[in-house]
């Protein structure tokens, strides 16, 4: 069985062909320019290669709503020119095949959950901590989708007393993103994260603010596990701050044996930076069997 | 078609006969004292009716955990006597017939998504507001338990400047339970909240914290429609407020058609304070046909 997988980001398309045990054939890149340009030139790839099915895990916000006449859109996005472009459409039109589609993030939660560490568990959560903030929520074995889809990115948190930065995201300044992302990192101390490797206080203040959103995220999902990925977590002095201040910050309220072992708990993406594109594989499966 | 319905709560226990439609025949109430006599008297009550299923809603935290050993159990309960007491199987024994069982909050939110105004919907959210906060919630058709099953009321919010209240919860003082639950309103204001109706300053402060929390949950959950219930709901006072906070909020960051009708959006609880122990009825006819 031949799949095709499309990783759609704002800065590039990743495109693959691959089958349904995950195992990836052959990827490229695209560079994601105008979107007629970008999306013929992922079609021409995926075009003649006898794919049964294509899946699409989409930088957004999208429409995931299969009722909407708008479904399978980018929809209200920043980015220059790709506001209301049909994604899905296009796909269906140049191909003919079944198309899958999800959020980015979903998409890589989608791979874990399939192919990677968290494989077979119907409750998680993939962050991924870079640019922006995202997350892709499984729940009850289901892809969170919602009204909209989540955005938990911008969950509000609470400043530490003695930081001063206001957050960086435009909309809230006090969200997980604001306060957590690459480019309030570099905002608040004035040098990128890679460059302030050593700096232990810049990592002690990034897990509290990562943590206050792993413990809203335990109170309202309940999750079995949480992933981690995104260019902020290559940072990976991280993970056990991150684990210890969660646990501090529960105060021991939810007894519950994943809780117990939070190594396993709170863990980095585990499918070598192909989680999203395997993900796309799952997406395309699942759509060819709906 | 007769159903047992027990909704099962801390300071009493609401035993109901009703049909899959809903409609409820006849209840009483058994004050919550031994878990041998209070159970032993609701089984009491069921015995002899005929009943094909029995749905309850319990409080807790509870092990919803089909594959567990203590699946059906109240499990860390600080109520004296209630930690580890087998609800289900004392039901299963005493009436053999199909027991439903998931938390109180889940019971009320399948009432409101079953039979009430929030009827058809695939996610929601049902708050409880009153002498604790918790959250019951259905995402993609399916009641949230995951590893566990959500603790909403313990999300963290952030205090308002003004207020130098430290929270309530002896957990996490600045949890949502901790900030608006009762108790909190009690020790904060000096009066309880029915006294303080007229004190506009309360309900704004209130609204505050509230609407953080809603904020949350929508990033989070992306739900259709959240539901308020609970004590400190039956200040209807409060809903414009949270309304208005919650929109100011967001930012306008989440574009979705939901969100422009708030009052369609944050709405009271719609079943005139049935909405549990019909969610009951229906745990009990989803149990049926499992």
């Amino acid at each position: 069985m031949t799949l095709g997988a499309l990783e759609a980001g704002g800065t590039k398309m990743v495109c693959a062909l691959g089958d349904e045990t995950g195992k990836i054939f052959e990827q490229t890149s695209i560079p994601t320019t105008k979107p007629e340009e970008t999306l013929s030139a992922c079609m021409d790839y995926f075009k003649d290669k006898n794919i049964e099915a294509l899946g699409i895990a989409c930088f957004g916000p999208v429409d995931l709503n299969r009722q909407s006449s708008t479904y399978g859109y980018i929809t209200t996005t920043p980015k220059p020119g790709w506001a209301n472009v049909d994604v899905v459409g296009a796909a269906k039109k140049a191909l003919g095949v079944p198309v899958g589609f999800d959020t980015d993030v979903n998409g890589s939660l989608l791979g874990e959950v399939t192919y990677g560490d968290a494989k077979g568990l119907t409750d998680a959560v993939y962050f991924t901590i870079g640019t922006g903030v995202g997350a892709g929520i499984i729940s009850g074995g289901n892809l969170v989708h919602g009204m909209m889809h989540p955005e938990a990115g911008h969950m509000l948190l609470t400043p530490r007393e003695d930081d001063a930065y206001k957050g960086h995201c435009p909309f809230h300044r006090n969200c997980f993103e604001g306060f957590a992302a690459g480019p309030a990192v570099e905002e608040r101390w004035g040098a990128k994260g890679v460059e302030l490797a050593d700096r232990d206080e810049v990592w002690d203040l990034e897990a509290y603010y990562i943590a206050q959103a792993m413990v809203n995220c335990i109170m309202i999902l309940s999750p079995q596990r949480i992933i981690l990925g995104g260019g902020i977590m290559h940072q990976e002095q991280l993970f056990p701050l991150i684990r210890k201040k969660t646990t501090e910050m529960l105060k021991g309220y939810i007894k519950a044996a994943e809780l117990e072992d939070m190594d396993s708990y709170i863990v980095p993406a585990s499918l070598n930076d192909d989680q999203g594109i395997m993900g796309c594989l799952k997406l395309a499966l699942d759509e060819l069997s709906r």
